[in-house]
């Protein structure tokens, strides 16, 4: 059996979560939006918009989502919890099952709080209609919102493993690379200054650059090149001195 | 074995999200920051404050967090999600439960969207210091937002059960009645304008009222009133015309 997965061609975006898990585990799967199927052009996801337009019984509000053994699974926390339970991705006991369900809903919260720097007024406006207030709101993600979550963050690496369990990477570790390297395309500058506060955090984060199993992916064009998605880079919200 | 519920006194917030599904379950509980033991006084949850510095081996980012079988959970629908697999207040099959759990997190998405709705710019700062950016964000909100979110929960609500299963209610059935219920204080003119569009919605959010098991609990000065929490009525915000 395959995965279908689908979510918006062009940005890694929430569905990058998805695919991490799927390609350090080594398990196939379609990302169905960015196939050459006769459909889908220059990233504008033809087949994800015909198929969101599909009745379901259990209908996603927005991508991504994996259809899965019969199922449409939607929420990348939804299907990570499903993936986890089904490939061993996470512990498999309770306590270790929520808790890595837990850390994953918290980088959801950081990634949802990025998401609103560029956009403070409306997600349905451009950046550029919004620059003054994205401005007062990056800075108040600089200076309370990115330090209390990587804080947070870095305590909850074993100082043994350099994992968020003693026993090896689960799924929300490869999200917890993936929000850091984010984090790292949109505030360099912020990033490179405070590092050194958060050094279990920078070494999961080469810690996952280099793991065997992805070094396929990350080498081929199925990884999508950071940009205009969710994490973004903009001289004026990351600047030199603040 | 009785749970510890951990959230701020004073409004109803995410903590009441697992408050309605204990409550309706009837599963006893200890909502220990409003608990008068000492330490509590005047809404301000000087036990939790307390509680939040214990070291633990998985601390919450915030509250709500429970306490149960030796175990702190936090994220609201993290917490759901423990409650619906041990009391039966979800569907036990896999895609089932998925489900409620999927539904769960989107409206955990609209309530941080009505959070920013009166803090566009920074949670730390006071709503009278964003009053004007709050202002075009809840019109984006109130035009856009608000009617694809309920929309989207109209099409789940079983047409014969009235719930979102076809076998009565789950945990995200209370859910979505204390969303629709802070949607109504929060936005009354535009809710009674559109509420004709969405009669499963309102059918449900009768159903929960009444529902007998929250009787008692409605009746009760366990349950918080709304006001200057995560839902939060401003006229201004809600004009009569736009």
């Amino acid at each position: 059996m395959s995965y279908d997965l689908w979510y918006w061609d062009g940005i890694p975006g929430r569905g990058e979560f998805v695919r991490l898990a799927l390609e350090a585990a080594g398990i196939p799967y379609r990302d169905r939006a960015r196939e050459n199927d006769g459909k889908n052009h220059d990233g504008d996801s033809a087949s994800l918009v015909e198929d969101l337009q599909q009745p379901r019984a259990h209908p996603p509000f927005a991508p991504p989502y994996l259809v899965a053994d019969g199922m449409t699974i939607g929420q990348a926390a939804n299907i990570l919890l499903y993936l986890g339970e089904k490939h061993g991705l996470a512990p498999a006991d309770t306590e270790g099952r929520l808790w890595i369900n837990q850390v994953q809903l918290t980088l959801a919260d950081l990634v949802t709080e990025v998401h609103d720097v560029y956009h403070p007024i409306a997600a349905g406006l451009y950046y550029e209609d919004q620059k003054d207030e994205a401005s007062r709101r990056a800075a108040d993600f600089r200076a309370n919102r990115l330090p209390k979550f990587l804080g947070y963050f870095e305590k909850l690496v074993h100082a043994d493993s350099g994992w968020l369990t003693a026993d090896g990477w689960t799924y929300a570790d490869l999200s917890l690379y993936y929000v850091l390297d984010g984090l790292l395309y949109a505030f360099p500058r912020r990033m490179l200054r405070i590092a050194h506060a958060y050094p279990r955090l920078m070494a999961l984060h080469q810690r996952v650059e280099r793991l065997p199993s992805l070094q396929d992916y990350f080498n081929s064009p199925r990884r999508l090149p950071w940009g205009n998605g969710i994490f973004r880079h903009y001289d004026e919200l990351d600047p030199l001195e603040d």
